[in-house]
């Protein structure tokens, strides 16, 4: 994976190697700031302003002033594919702190967020949105406000490499025995024919693929239920799935050492990635399921 | 307060503008580091090997390799006070993060962490240690592993903020009504002459000083008691106060527009400074009680 050497700062547009942090910076000192990853599926943004959205949502909750305007934004970043004259999948990594200052805690008066933006190539990892994968149960040792998609993400970095090392693509994440989400995407329960998530309260990030989900339900007239479940419950499912912007809809197949379901894809979340292939126009070559990947 | 020019980092002593954080540095998209503020009086540390042993602590909890031995780590240390030739009252700040890598939640193999530490000048903040300081309380809504002094540190700015927008010195965090600590400081409720403070478990930070206030109480023969007290319980203090390296212990006059006491600082908490100012080899000049500052 290459990043395209065309970068947006706060400033304006600059090459990648111009692209250097001091080291009083609040983003590297306390992690004060926020972020997005944006996909691009052929050169073209998928949820653009979903995420756009939510970033101005996550910059008031911490009173980072945003250095553009939404309109602005939406033009910068369409800007950043064209000069990078991207085609391809990629996704764009976007983080604004609140700047560079002498280590305080309290914001440091009249200094200004500092922004960048960049593009990575990304193929969809389309094995294992066929494929399905399998996780690890992790305390949810987060703070409470993960609606606000901060750079604080040390709990998350401690819970995806004890999934890793373990062979497990993600850590299914619960507090008190309640599952939240999982370290970086949103988790699932099918059972009965409808979907279960834990509500959109402040304690988990509200997915902008989670959000999709719950209109594609809509659209079938599945049953999308905001009500958590519990770690014990997940035996008794017909179907687990997680969702992101890099990993989009894709079937969890076993959780520690228990299987979900028959151990395979279930027909829920296969009627979901079909309705979020056609919503963000992946081509029938590309598809899971033209290319008989998805059984 | 300024930098002085050399700084330590991972590799050697560079000057302070050499030291650039490239952007895909795992510090600034995950907060995935560890860091310690040391004291330092009259180009002398306090407290260097309670700091440099928590720094380890920390590492193993967040499985960050720190490029130094401890015995490497007091000398450079030390070597970075006598490079910059300090002989003032300052403080070194040391930030340790897992390197610069591709963004990934999952650890980057190979990848050597990254280290710096630079001296800043300091003065006492006496007339606070004096005089003593108003706090708000705010609700803890920080993660389950605050033992670990981690750069994740947005709740802890957020609360600090909200002090400083009401003129005060520092948030008095509770978590379920339970007061864990403040938002850079340890805090204890001084009642019917004995030291209450919530015990050093997972929440809270172990403060270096902490450690100290225990000692000095055991060697006053004052009960240091380990038990939380609640944010209620604050209406019957005898004293309250809070500690850590840059406020040393400082007395707190009130917690929203709560009096604590006679409003006053009180005698357990002078007698502490006492102690800390011996221990920590403050000249008679310096000292906050010499110069009568303290009533």
């Amino acid at each position: 994976m290459t990043i395209y050497d065309r970068i947006l700062t706060e400033d304006d547009f600059i090459h990648q190697d111009e692209l250097r942090y001091p080291f009083e910076e609040r983003g590297l000192q306390f992690g004060d700031g926020i972020y997005e990853v944006i996909r691009v599926y052929n050169g073209k943004f998928y949820l653009l302003k979903e995420h756009v959205e939510r970033l101005y949502r996550s910059a008031a909750a911490v009173k980072i002033n945003v250095p553009y305007t939404q309109e602005e934004m939406y033009d910068h970043l369409k800007r950043l594919l064209e000069l990078n004259k991207v085609e391809s999948d990629a996704k764009v990594y976007l983080q604004i702190t609140r700047g560079s200052a002498p280590r305080n805690h309290a914001f440091p008066k009249d200094t200004a967020a500092n922004l960048y933006a960049y593009v990575k190539d990304l193929p969809r990892p389309t094995d294992l949105i066929a494929g399905g994968v399998h996780t690890i149960t992790h305390e949810d040792v987060r703070w409470d406000w993960c609606y606000i998609k901060s750079l604080n993400l040390l709990p998350n970095v401690m819970a995806k490499q004890a999934a890793e090392e373990l062979n497990c693509y993600e850590a299914v994440l619960h507090k008190d025995g309640e599952v939240t989400e999982c370290s970086s995407s949103n988790v699932y329960m099918v059972k009965n024919g409808k979907v279960y998530t834990h509500p959109a309260k402040k304690n988990i990030l509200h997915g902008c693929v989670r959000m999709r989900v719950e209109a594609f339900c809509d659209s079938q007239n599945i049953d999308f239920v905001e009500e958590s479940f519990k770690v014990e419950d997940l035996q008794y499912a017909d179907e687990l799935f997680l969702s992101s912007s890099t990993s989009e809809i894709m079937p969890i197949l076993k959780v520690d050492h228990l299987q979900i379901g028959d151990g395979n894809p279930g027909a829920v979340t296969r009627l979901l990635q079909q309705r979020y292939e056609e919503e963000a126009g992946i081509s029938p070559e590309a598809s899971i399921f033209s290319n008989q990947k998805a059984q």
